[in-house]
């Protein structure tokens, strides 16, 4: 299938991600989401098995519920936080505000969001990285067969102008979730990503420099330098 | 920095990404090493902390140690897989064989390949998603955390006309890397992306059908129907 937008160069699309947390109402095409699921389905996994799923909510009662769900997990998430100052590393830094502002904006609206893709790994196509009730031998090596495809889907919709952002706190409400949208004992629920056009504009991003994360051949020896 | 290659179109890229186990000898560029590794940088993160690192190995003495390492976890993988006859699920499928091949090359040759990034995950970055121990308290999200990173700096070196694949055998020396490349405690180790001038052409790959992997609403009924 092709793309209805313009071509868009890889490296602007890389370095103008970022996270989208408010979405206009407008709805989004089956035919952009079905670009952004087969982008993420692209990525690579372990063994080649292709271990993910996807479920592409719109229905606005399953939301409402998700929503609800959502909105007291961050609440309670926030209140961890605060009573045991975790985020007291990057409190000080210059997005950290602005950020959370934007957190608690998804949180309060994420019932309004046009569309929620719940994202899973299937513990049950992992071959010798689970054992066989489901548990993770190797979680590293198991997730890197996952968040690849959750990282093509973002930039997919980012290269077709939609929005969205990498969430994580379903994992407050697992259980309930995968009873509401009927997701099997052995998939593992890793990740919300809210999709819609976005209020807010994307990047360009800033970031540590890069002397700061990259290294030649040792830890700590700049690869810069 | 800009990079040297002609613009890539993003969905070209993420269509033809594949693993590329087999790399000629010439030298990997610095510049392009940078690129990617700014590309890998621009991923999200949670709190935006960007907790992971990238130590880019090329001291010959360092590969031949690590890759007498990885040889050795390849082959108790590959012992580990035939006893518990692991692979059942893929082992019937067309790219089966041919992935096996070349991985099985790549283990017995990783200490030649030109350049080993070996990816790390600081759990002291993480904020509440890490006990103060550093044991992880939500391992998705931990994870998801770095894992869109590895998967930009592959896309990124794709782009750029280089190839790699997203190792994880490593978990079986983590010790002993992490003494090698003094890697702080705190930091996990969480891939090695082996780089360079790929033998092999990249894709178009072979995917199952979007219907078996993308569903609306609930799991089970067909996204695409």
């Amino acid at each position: 299938m092709q793309h209805p937008s313009p071509p868009a160069d890889f490296f602007t699309v890389v370095d103008t991600q970022r996270a989208l947390r408010r979405f206009r109402p407008d709805p989004v095409p089956d035919a952009l989401l079905a670009r952004v699921l087969s982008a993420a389905t692209r990525a690579p996994s372990a063994r080649g098995a292709e271990p993910w799923c996807f479920v592409v909510v719109r229905d606005a009662a399953l939301r409402a519920t998700i929503g609800a769900h959502y909105r007291r997990a961050f609440e309670a998430g926030a209140a961890f936080a605060a009573a045991t100052d975790a985020d007291r590393d990057v409190r000080t830094r210059p997005h950290y505000a602005r950020m959370m502002r934007a957190a608690e904006d998804l949180a309060l609206h994420f019932a309004d969001v046009p569309v929620l893709v719940v994202c899973g790994l299937d513990h049950a196509q992992l071959g010798p990285l689970a054992a066989p009730d489901g548990t993770l031998r190797a979680p590293a090596a198991a997730y890197a067969s996952v968040f690849p495809a959750v990282q093509n889907l973002l930039l997919a919709a980012h290269a077709l102008g939609l929005g969205g952002t990498l969430t994580t706190l379903h994992r407050h409400f697992e259980a309930e979730l995968k009873r509401l949208l009927a997701v099997p004992a052995a998939v593992e629920v890793v990740a919300i990503v809210p999709l819609g056009w976005p209020v807010d504009r994307p990047g360009p991003t800033r970031r540590k420099p890069l002397a700061a994360v990259a290294f030649r051949d040792v830890f700590g020896r700049s690869f810069e330098g």
